[in-house]
């Protein structure tokens, strides 16, 4: 709740705004640290899920049985670090040419997307060759549908806003259905993660998880870290003044498209 | 991802109205439909959750080995169900008069807080009678912090809100962190579900949990079910239409408000 009650980030303040570069749109003043403590939480997550590989479970490698290790890193890095990272891109780049910025947020979500499917072929290759069974887990069925929703979410994404583009109208329609959805498969990845590392700590630890084994007690802390990037992420994501301020030439666009729909439907306030 | 393709709910859709009753404020379309399937979605979750302690747990009583099972149900019922209830408040009673609606979304905060309470106070129980440790897995530290987050913010809220309520000025501030806090300790409570669900399998079932046992199987349904009625949830609370709209009397004290803070800070937009 600290962050609750610092007056920088309490509500209306959340506006208070100071001018860092002469002529561009002022930054929100509360916002860099922010996004500073965010990273360095992210960055924090993808070395305590490397410490925890490395201390405990013998490092990573994929001609091994330590490729399965390469599962928990892919997914952290990608689905979780690069992907809180694409969502934070439109908060972070506010002044530089809106397709510069949507070009960088696709570009950060096909590395994040890329990675996971290492990811994922780690993990099937290793049971392959272990003749484990697949998809029996609620992890596992929870992560599958991630995955599938993240893909789809890119591909309608691109189509959408990059190429070949629909209508601004569309666009419109659209946008609020793909900022939930992001959102809401980004908190998923970072539950799916969650899962994951309960099932790796349960079946290797057993009942000694309750003598707050030191591999037990690093993994928990793993887990919370990843709650507070998730958390700090979507906090960042919230107030209304800390969006990307739409440009002039977007601005009168819009003003266009409002005056129109208005003019179709009175009643949709 | 058919949520985000019906015509109905996309992008600026979710501000098509119809009136259902005359001189009182319109209804978005939508809304009812959602918050129908919520119920259901919620209904379900608490009926299968009851079905999975019935039908593999034995069932459940207070004084006997069942005792644990009051656990995951209280939890399921408090902490998910009612707590999800408790933020749909505001989007269904649009009508009534703002006190009223507060005084309700305090209670059904309020009777999550002690039903979850009577489960917590179960397993603490149960352990103490097994002789089993406390507090060392990953689904116990983030039930620890969801419930003191849920109690802080259920205070704070109470003091800025009821009673003895904070200056209008004060309110203001303070909304937009209640309504994120409120979002994050609901998301917060369901993930916690979810290890406390995958924990309760791995314990008893191990290795079988890969066979695809019945049991297995319908746990992870129940995962996917709560998964599900925390995105319904929260689709609902996003749409700026669908919030309840501000009644004449606050509108007015809103505007005072505006201009009074606009006159104070010129730069907080």
């Amino acid at each position: 709740m600290a962050a609750s009650l610092h007056p920088q980030c309490m509500g209306s303040a959340h506006g208070r705004v100071t001018s860092w570069e002469t002529g561009a749109a002022p930054i929100p003043a509360a916002l860099p640290y922010f996004v500073a403590f965010s990273q360095l939480l992210g960055l924090t997550v993808v070395a305590v899920t490397g410490a925890w590989l490395g201390l405990y479970r013998g490092g990573v490698a994929w001609e091994s049985a330590l490729q399965f290790n390469v599962h928990p890193l892919c997914m952290v890095i990608g689905l979780v670090f690069l992907q809180g990272d694409a969502l934070l891109v439109y908060r972070v780049f506010r002044n530089e040419a809106k397709r510069t910025t949507k070009v960088l947020h696709g570009l950060l979500h096909v590395f994040a997307l890329v990675i996971a499917l290492v990811g994922l072929v780690a993990v099937f290759d290793y049971h392959k060759k272990k003749g484990y069974a697949d998809l029996y887990s609620l992890h596992s069925w929870c992560g599958i549908l991630v995955f599938v929703l993240y893909f789809v979410q890119w591909i309608v994404g691109f189509s959408f806003f990059l190429f070949p583009g629909a209508s601004f109208s569309l666009r419109s329609r659209y946008r609020p259905q793909h900022v939930f959805f992001g959102a809401t498969i980004f908190v998923l990845s970072v539950g799916t993660a969650l899962l994951g590392l309960k099932e790796a700590l349960l079946f290797k630890l057993g009942a000694d998880y309750s003598k707050f084994e030191p591999e037990g007690v690093l993994a928990n802390t793993l887990g919370l870290l990843l709650v507070c990037f998730g958390v700090v992420v979507l906090y960042i994501l919230t107030p209304p003044e800390w969006k990307r301020p739409s440009q002039a030439e977007e601005q009168a666009l819009s003003m266009d498209f409002k005056t129109l729909t208005e003019g179709d439907s009175p009643s949709s306030q």
